[in-house]
């Protein structure tokens, strides 16, 4: 086997900052994996990540590789490893060592100890992990599309399935066509609710439907708040992926049903969210910060996904070598997820 | 029986226009009972209603009787009516009509038919109801207890219990000691919790802790998001009943413990509410909107209050003439509830 | 409009002491209204009223009409009726007055009010209901279809969804081909579950896969506890709708995930249920009694068949006269649902 | 440190086989502690291991250690240990490595490794386990004391609080006076709940009223089950802890409330668990296999446990060498716990 390998390293913040270097191939200590990269995919906090240096650990004592969410396959493991053999395919988890039930953290600290900083990341072409940060891939997906599901398919199940229990005739509104929006549009699908899809553009509306969207809001030209009334004979929405923050979650508020729940999720519009207190309380509309899931959570889904053959949307795939086109992408507005294919 | 009887009504904004006035005793139709009234106990929303006309009904086709929660005795029934009989002692329900489940109203149209604006209240010698409307007052407390119950001591039990699913060893933060404040913190201390309480007056912190509070921090003299911080080990908090609103919601979500809940129910900095993204998502919290709840949680909670002998914080107690110094107590901020005696 | 029309009554066990009989229409009183019937569905319980006598008023004052489950057109509205207008297509609810949460009754007296003994179903060509018991039909299925759901498909519902929170990837045993548990199937399939279906009968069993079963297991040809483990490489049910009773429970509870739920509706097996300890408490399976469900939960059910065109299997429609041929049907074993063609 | 101390050791089924024998202290490998115990506490399923071999590994290949609940001090600490240090107090898990949220294991093969058969118990004077296997003990409780809670305390927990979210107000039958009864009348009181228990001895009855039961059942003198309808006015019980299980579950089931739970915990009448279809389904009552518990959940009644002082009611103390009158006591019936002393 190859010792050296190619991997991402940022040292600072700035996109002209990160630099596609040598390094050793790891080797898997007790307890862990070593993974040859299949592809890993980008996430709005990656962006951040590269362009404002959000989530690197201060001070910086070593770069870090950048990007939380792998696909691969084990070609060796370290002793004491029980969960995974060599040959096996693999994805990563983005919260190491969120097993299931609550999360470690304190109200002062909570945790965020994530893959591609602070923690060391996973854009490169051999990865070592410990055996409990990571899941088998899904069986009938390939390795570009296993890469999406660490943290955007995660939020969206987390945010609709694990603590939403969405069922079947509810309305959900996912608000614009990134990663998890999109997610969100085909587990709700899968679960037989109705799907409203706001974007302001009227392609990207137009993908969402032949997906299956029962709804297209283009927000560019109508209040899509009026447009949920319309679509839900007044109702309102029964679950909403914030993804865009700031003052939008005002919007989210008038939009949701009595009993409604938001899933925050994004910060696009500003990290200091507002809305009215009236539309909350008249209505009981439950707020509820979503950091991605537990790994169990992951594993359900994997398992739902495999059953019924939900495919990831991937926008587009990138050469390891074009990662900054890959973060260019990101920058339009993707529809779906941004891949860079490693291996 | 007398024909006769006092009334305060209210025909638009501003305490001067309040008047006491003389009327008609009204007769129970199908399904109605009769109640001469004991006690009827303010809610700031009341002060909102008396000062800044909110809630009225628009346009305003007659005076409103001000006031929701009323306690008294049936003195007749209407014809069809089951649930109760003369001589019975009942207490009001804020929103008319939520019996269990999921309330009335939608996204557009939110439930905001609650007595004592847009619908008639209670400051009355005596009150028609729908017997739907009423429930049994608990057999411990007298009628100036009871009827402290329908708004303010079911929010919190509504927030801590049928939503929160309350437990033994967390700890609560309820914010100031006005009537939803120390009834929270009754209810805490009931179901086994910690309590912390928040106050700006030394003197109320000293009252809290009498009544049970584990702990008081004065705002004044510190930050009490440290302090909660401090007094946790660092945990935060697990229930937190926001009755100030405004931009205090950002310092509950700080004081937050993961995966900790956050009642929204008050108002007094205003009807914008806001907080940081940050501690939303990394601790998972979930901010819930109370609208008081419904009749079988108030049911609920007259069986736990009569089981354990616990009594509301009665602050002062008015006469029917006096009502605008009930009213200019409230301004002053009570410890607890303040009461008008009718009857 | 005619005055007169028919009616099926019953008064005593025994087929042959069934009678159409001819009756006056009835008028609807204050919140009653009249409707024109469609059809009427049967359920196991029908048999056990009609052959036994089972849930008969004692004394019997009057003869009933048998059946709970139908649908029709509202004809005319008594005095104060606000749900429904002349010409709505509705369908019954068979517990009356269990609007939402939790249900009236006690521990010594539960509630066994329904539709179809003890009080008056719904066999008739015109029925009087209170306008609190019925809910609007789906827009999309027939009077045929619709009137399979009040019963059947709302027990496989509160089962499945409303109490056990399926979601996708979840793994739903069904026993049998009955009414409830071909609803279970295509309520679990619509959530993105995977189904199995348990049936003595391969020609049933084939007939369940190609509405969409991811397995059937011929109980009579192999082990179908064993079959399940194969089937979901040892994992297990996570949900199953126990149908049969009596000592059958054991099986269930020997098929039960670690974690999953029995929900206990049928008794062909017997009224005793039994099973053993160890798996129940090793696996910590939730064993739930469901009695059918609450208008809330009807009202979810139809919008969501409405909004993905869920269609109920209808076996065999018999006519009016041919109501004993069709409690025959019913001693055979059924796919899905025997009809009554009425209007 | 000494390098020998005692330990009880069985290798087969039968009170004669026990050995009280010799040992070498062992010594913590990476991630595992050393505890110098305190003491251990009995449960009915060690008399089921010691006389009837139950839950004894096949084959036997050394003798198994007997007991699962210990107390004591951290003596020293294996490489990579992070959550304890030497001088620690700390008390044993029942279901090791059970942290959180779901439980490992399968339909086929559940979960059954626990401490004291098939794994090594605690009844040593030193005991090594995997740091993950421990918790904090209590600040505010003895060695004697906190030895209790890893089973029995931690049972009634789980089925009260964890599964069954108690609440002021409701009402808790415990059958009998046994270790898992008293915690559970005692988590009971703590959360505002009302107490019955059933016991078949009026001294013992006493001694549970003195404690704070609200109600005793002689059931010897009067039918339990109408006694809890009259205690309750009918309601019946919200919460049963079944600690009998065989055909006295049909009782359980009779005297539960409408959606009352019934957590299945013993097996004194047997292993084969039966009751009634009609209550089951009338009353849509829960029955719940409970396992014990997690981690984090024996974490949250430690915390509940010291804040308000809850004391385990320890029936006796028998020395290290008296451990078969220790397990006499055990088959007389004890009230609350009994407890062997060791250091």
């Amino acid at each position: 086997m190859t010792t050296t390998m190619k991997r991402w390293a940022l040292s600072g913040a700035g996109r002209e900052i990160l630099k596609l270097v040598e390094a050793e191939v790891p080797t898997p200590g007790p307890g862990e994996i070593l993974i040859k990269a299949a592809a890993a995919s980008l996430n709005y906090r990656d962006k951040l990540l590269v362009d404002l240096g959000f989530g690197l650990p201060t001070p910086l004592t070593e770069p870090v590789t950048p990007l939380s969410d792998l696909s691969g396959t084990v070609v060796a493991v370290g002793p004491d490893v029980t969960r995974f053999s060599a040959g096996d395919r693999v994805i990563s988890t983005f919260l190491p060592g969120w097993i299931d039930g609550d999360d470690l953290g304190t109200a002062r600290n909570p945790n965020d100890r994530n893959l591609g900083a602070p923690m060391q990341g996973v854009l490169a072409e051999y990865v070592v992990l410990h055996e409990d940060w990571a899941v088998h891939a899904p069986s009938k997906l390939t390795g570009l599309q296993s890469s999406t599901l660490p943290c955007a398919a995660l939020t969206a199940w987390t945010a609709l399935v694990e603590r939403g229990k969405l069922r079947a005739g509810q309305t959900v509104v996912v608000i614009g066509t990134g990663g998890v929006s999109i997610f969100g549009m085909q587990i709700a699908l899968l679960h037989g609710a109705k799907v409203i899809v706001v974007s302001g553009d009227d392609e990207k509306l137009a993908r969402a439907k032949e997906l299956g969207a029962h709804h297209g809001i283009n927000r560019q030209k109508e209040d899509w708040v009026e447009a949920v009334y319309r679509l839900t004979n007044d109702h309102g929405a029964d679950h909403i992926l914030e993804t865009v923050g700031g003052t939008h979650l005002d919007k989210s508020l008038r939009a949701a049903a009595v009993g409604g729940r938001i899933s925050l999720i994004g910060v696009i519009d500003g990290f200091e969210v507002s809305g009215g207190f009236v539309a909350f309380a008249r209505k009981r509309v439950i707020v509820e910060g979503i950091q991605v899931g537990h790994r169990r959570a992951l594993e359900d889904l994997v398992a739902a996904f495999d059953l019924y053959g939900v495919t990831p949307v991937v926008d587009a795939v990138y050469k390891m070598a074009d990662f900054a086109e890959a973060l260019d992408h990101l920058d339009r507005g993707p529809f779906g997820k941004v891949v860079v294919e490693i291996g």
